[in-house]
């Protein structure tokens, strides 16, 4: 349910301030002019993931560049709950799912990961990126999710905080009712990852590991088994409404001024 | 996250039991033989969505043909909570994601409707469905959900029942935080239905009718605004988690037997 097809947002990674102008990329011009049939003088909104929105004219738009100057910021900046998720290479499709989905849910890191039975052991990071990114441009979100090169598992948990919790959705069944269990666990402010599994679930050695964790929350999502896409997004969902920001309001934009 | 892959399981539209002998379609012939390498002698597991699942053993597997044998039970027929998925057409390849997801999370019924914000119109009926048994098949699911035809979403709500309640995931902002405002609403073997509103959300006239209803719930599902598949998948997952059968067990399954 992305807002009105009329404002355009545009990520862009250059700081954004009263008054500056701002070259678009190429591939940012022909978007622009050929697929949204803009012109000199209409506006877009611009944000970098870090200071907020803004409304910005469109000076320039040619067929290999445009330039958008800066009018007024219309969404302050904000962050978003203290989120990772790690989750194991999957097939594309699924993958691609979970990237797009992660931007929505407000997750602030991700982390693929390498586990015993990944079975998809490649990744493509610059497209993985780019779906974050479009999800943040079609969702009037100021955050993206930043995305790390696949690691394994074990390397990870070599490196874990010790202040993360891990909700750990395990299909083993060791964790109970997710709900209840994370409603017990929660504590304001917390940082915490959701951890998703690969078709055929984690190792015994895997498992064993992860449940010896003093941060670890082994939870159920129920009796049907899930694919990894379903499971990660119901698990950040859950999160979100425990834990996280799904108690707020939502966003306010001030699209009179667009 | 599906089960082992040696475990083919193929759903069918026929009584299941002791004995029986089941004629497989032309195009599962096809999968079991020249996809999944599988020759006669070898088993596989059937359902119907009423009967649980059967090990049956493959008494013939030609080009053309199969014929399977069933052997015995190995996962009892098991219910899912009374919970309806009332979700606006939108783009093909979001509401394929829908039913998919559906189907895992334990939907019983699916209701497609037009509402009068909706932009696309069009739905492949049997594509879905198809969709929705793939998805039990490939999770290990003994049951499927219902796919009824699009309706007007206003004609669906003249016959509305009036005992199901429906959690109105309302992104204009009417309702509270879903999770608190559903374990307050929540009350035991109650009927529900999720609602999920197309790309714009809902007219003011549909929400006036929706807001009036003694049955809606109307949520907040956080800050952000969330495309209709990533809402839905959401929703269902809470739903299932307060008022729905995620406090249970993971389902057993004999996997000894086959």
């Amino acid at each position: 349910m992305p807002p009105s097809r009329e404002h355009i947002r545009i990520y862009i990674d250059a700081p954004l301030s009263p008054g500056a102008q701002i070259a678009l990329s190429r591939e940012q011009a022909h978007y622009l002019r050929n697929v949204m049939r803009r012109s000199a003088g209409g506006t877009i909104g611009l944000f970098n993931g870090r200071d907020g929105e803004w409304r910005a004219s469109l000076t320039e738009l040619g067929k290999q560049h445009a330039l958008a100057t800066l009018d007024g910021q219309i969404q302050a900046q904000r962050g978003t709950p203290d989120l990772w998720l790690i989750c194991a290479l999957i097939k594309r499709a699924r993958l691609e799912t979970i990237a797009e989905k992660a931007a929505e849910l407000g997750v602030r890191e991700i982390h693929p990961v390498i586990t015993e039975y990944t079975n998809a052991p490649r990744m493509n990071t610059d497209r993985l990126a780019a779906i974050t990114i479009e999800a943040a441009e079609q969702c009037g979100l100021v955050s993206i999710p930043k995305l790390y090169e696949p690691e394994k598992l074990h390397a990870l948990l070599d490196k874990w905080p010790p202040e993360r919790r891990v909700l750990f959705c395990d299909e083993a069944g060791a964790g109970g009712a997710a709900l209840a269990r994370l409603q017990a666990a929660a504590t304001p402010q917390a940082p915490w990852a959701v951890l998703i599994g690969p078709e055929g679930g984690f190792s015994p050695a895997e498992r064993d590991r992860l449940l010896a964790m003093p941060q670890t929350l082994a939870v159920s999502l129920g009796p049907r088994i899930l694919r990894a896409d379903t499971a990660a997004i119901a698990a950040l969902g859950l999160w979100q409404s425990v834990c996280g920001d799904w108690n707020n309001a939502p966003v306010a934009i001030d699209r009179t001024a667009v």
